[in-house]
């Protein structure tokens, strides 16, 4: 009968653009792993197979995360907010989840005055994204990374 | 000489609304307890202060969290993802962060087609924002919890 995640939908409320934020979460460790952001479509596609699906602003198409570099987020479970405006994925990280290379993306810290790095990639970002025709991620542009 | 903080603000990626997705994490758990927006002043006072300072959508006003509920959270540290366009704050929460009296927002989740509520309130919403003049957080509107 009646979609099951059609009344998941309903409860989710869609930006004027269609699109809510999405944050992805390491189900075991707690790991703040990545923002970005979804859309109906990315919501269903993530209910139905089992791993995060975003909608890619950049790129204006549905990104099953790990389709070019194979580092895909297994779905434990969808999360939703009080306001009903921000999801929560938790997900088991295959491999890394930043197009750097790295595990998550916060690699980044403000501390004593200046941005400090505070992880190095645990993979070469260049066996990620290999060849054409697929952009170098680290000059930005279409990586998966751009959302 | 030159501001310190102009520099962290150099590096972050704001949206043409003037806004950045800010998530704030509790530093030691890693519960992610919250969503919300962060403009240029937002940030300045957040690093100035100590204490984790939004930017309101709906009131359209910098918003210190705990301002009215008196449930601060206090910054420890503020993280920049790969593409700038989103932070992550690890905060210590004093009391709750959810303006229903839940300790974290996201306590709905989807479970067997459904979506289960899945924490209960530790505070009596009532208590978190007495008497008039703020309007009921359960009934919606302009509550800290509306961003």
């Amino acid at each position: 009968m009646e979609d099951p995640i059609e009344r998941a939908l309903a409860e989710i409320k869609f930006g004027i653009d269609g699109l809510v934020p999405a944050i992805a979460q390491q189900h075991d460790t707690g790991e703040v792993l990545m923002m970005a952001w979804m859309n109906r479509d990315a919501v269903r596609a993530s209910l139905v197979e089992g791993r995060a699906c975003y909608w890619s602003r950049s790129r204006g198409k549905l990104w099953r995360k790990g389709e070019t570099s194979g580092q895909t987020q297994q779905l434990h479970e969808l999360r939703l907010d009080c306001d009903g405006d921000t999801v929560l994925l938790l997900v088991d990280q295959h491999g890394v989840a930043c197009h750097t290379g790295r595990r998550n993306c916060f690699f980044r810290a403000w501390r004593d005055g200046e941005w400090v790095v505070i992880a190095e990639p645990q993979v070469a970002p260049g066996t990620l994204y290999p060849g054409p025709p697929h952009p170098s991620p680290l000059a930005g542009g279409e990586s998966e990374g751009s959302v």
